[in-house]
């Protein structure tokens, strides 16, 4: 057992869908609140326990929208009312987690926050707790310090980080400054990213100081600083705190941490990097979740569901069961299905990126009330 | 339109479950009573409307189960109640047509009975009456008389019926006598049955006078003639039918007529067969299923339910939905889904045929509440 950073505070932005995990995820189910690793626990609460021993329980906030707030509650029941900070609605990851950190930096402006998304998998703990301690000192710095990922294979669903040189910061040994954020590689950039082994996979996990954070929004993103100013400033006081949401929040600027905060920060040399050496996944969409539950073991058909009754023969894939039907699957290969009371999905693990266009159609047929 | 044939009666053994077409064909809900082409019926009402022109509202007989008689009188508001005969148990098709043949004989004993399966689809209404009326002249002259579909294609799902030389019957020119049966072959068989011209597929058609059946099975199954007689003299009284199909019934020999009366008369040269010029499918399973609402054409999707909500995109098959939930198809070839309220069927139309065994394993595990 670890003891707890005295002056970190983590921050679980819990707002994806995940619409690739579609008809699994949903607006009133998304993806956090599903256990997608048979651990018996939702990814929320995997994220919370996760987090627990590196900041103590009564510092971890968690960013989601109103609608979840029930949700979130009962997954977490340790949690501090004060610590669930309600969006009225989604405004991507800039202004969930500036949020957060304007909140946080108006308690005590001396804390350093952790960003850590609420449905991400993650597996070997002591080396997560390992690089959360280092990328802590590495923000003590004044840097902002992301974890970043050592790939395992070419892939092109995620992001990569390109390290530069070693950056010396005492008790974190593995630090690395960072030369600048690259999106989505083809295959082929991908193997050569892998290859160079100074790469690394962007998990987006963000550790700063909230003093440090917010004044890169305030370069970057000036209204959108101004407008989480106003909003940590009223917070506190129940009174003020819901009307000055409905008020600022629906015109704050859309905008991803990654732009707003991580690249701009990383050109000035004041981003750093330290590498995870966990399994960690995303769990972008049905065919990372089939690999994620299979542990690539190409001939298995994952079950994910309790109460999956099953009758499978010559198949794989992944097989999602939400309902208390018989389910036969009969000689079909990497197949994806996903069977929920109100919808059915049947893809393969190679069209899995395809979901989010059935979403997209949904809602353009007008059938939203299955999304 | 035709005027009824006077001496004919029409026999719809309404029997098999169609175990190759779970989960939309159930104990309780066999294939004949489903609507499997879109014409707004069931394939047994589909039957009874062929033969109605034919032979007259009067006089067509159903032998089905006892448990499918509301079922069978909700498809069939204008049966004689006469004219339901109902088994205790299934026990396969000599017993259930000669059955038939033994009441109606002991009715009529001039009569000519035309046996037509509830659940195969026929095409062409002019051409099959034609038929029909042809089998029906060679009937009167002592033969027992099939019909016989010219093969389309070189198919190792159907029996073939080898055709010997002409048959010169008036008012049936295209008669000819019947050399022997032939059980479902392989693909060079087939194709070679193809090629050769002389070979029919066995469509379960059969026409003859009771008398000449009932001769036959006499000949070749005199335990089970003698046990059919028995409760034919006791079927049109209502007092003794009851008890004599619950003593008797359940001992009769299961045998298929083919066995016990076809081929016994072919080898004796007294089958003939007239060739059925109409399109004919005994959708046995959903490749066939499939190729029927088709029409063959490789790239579409087959959707069977007047209430389906597909988003399909880049995916072919075919596709029942019996619920109203959405189902959503990404890019699978060649898929067979079927989803239903308690069973959901995940397979690739070059597997229909494994069904069946899916249908086994489901009553060796103890899941036989969804058969």
């Amino acid at each position: 057992m670890i003891e707890p950073i005295q002056d970190f505070y983590a921050v679980i932005p819990a707002g994806g869908i995940g619409s690739r995990l579609w008809p699994l995820s949903r607006a009133d189910a998304p993806k956090f609140l599903h256990d997608l690793t048979g651990s018996g626990h939702s990814l929320l609460r995997d994220t919370w326990d996760r987090l627990e021993p590196l900041a103590g329980p009564d510092r971890i906030a968690v960013v989601t929208g109103r609608a979840h707030r029930a949700a979130v509650e009962a997954e977490l029941p340790g949690i501090d009312d004060l610590n669930v900070f309600l969006e009225s609605e989604p405004r991507e990851s800039a202004a969930a987690i500036g949020l957060a950190a304007a909140i946080l930096h108006r308690r005590d402006p001396e804390v350093i926050i952790g960003s850590f998304s609420a449905d991400h998998v993650i597996r070997g703990t002591q080396v997560f707790e390992w690089a959360v301690q280092q990328a802590v000192q590495v923000a003590r710095e004044g840097y902002i310090c992301t974890i970043g990922i050592p790939p395992t294979e070419p892939s092109v669903g995620f992001g990569y980080i390109r390290k530069a040189g070693e950056l010396v910061v005492d008790g974190a040994p593995e630090a690395a400054l960072v030369e600048r954020f690259v999106e989505k590689p083809d295959l082929e950039t991908a193997k050569e990213y892998v290859a160079d082994r100074s790469y690394l996979w962007n998990a987006g996990m963000f550790i700063a100081k909230a003093s440090v954070l917010l004044g890169e929004l305030a370069a970057n993103e000036p209204e959108l600083y101004a407008g989480l100013s106003e909003l940590a400033e009223a917070w506190d006081d129940r009174e003020r705190r819901g009307p000055a949401v409905d008020r600022i929040w629906p015109k704050l600027k859309k905008i991803a941490i990654d732009y707003a905060v991580a690249e701009p920060a990383a050109e000035r040399g004041r981003l750093a990097v330290i590498p995870g050496h966990f399994d960690w996944d995303d769990v972008g969409d049905f065919a990372s979740l089939t690999k994620l539950i299979t542990h690539g073991r190409k001939n298995d058909l994952a079950v994910l569901g309790p109460n999956a009754r099953v009758l499978s023969d010559a198949a794989s894939g992944i097989l999602v069961s939400q309902t208390n039907r018989v389910i036969s699957l009969v000689g079909v290969q990497d197949i994806v299905v996903v069977d929920t009371p109100d919808a059915l999905l049947v893809t393969t693990v190679e069209h899995a990126q395809r979901v989010k266009g059935v979403v997209e159609s949904l809602k353009l047929t007008g059938q939203g009330d299955v999304l």
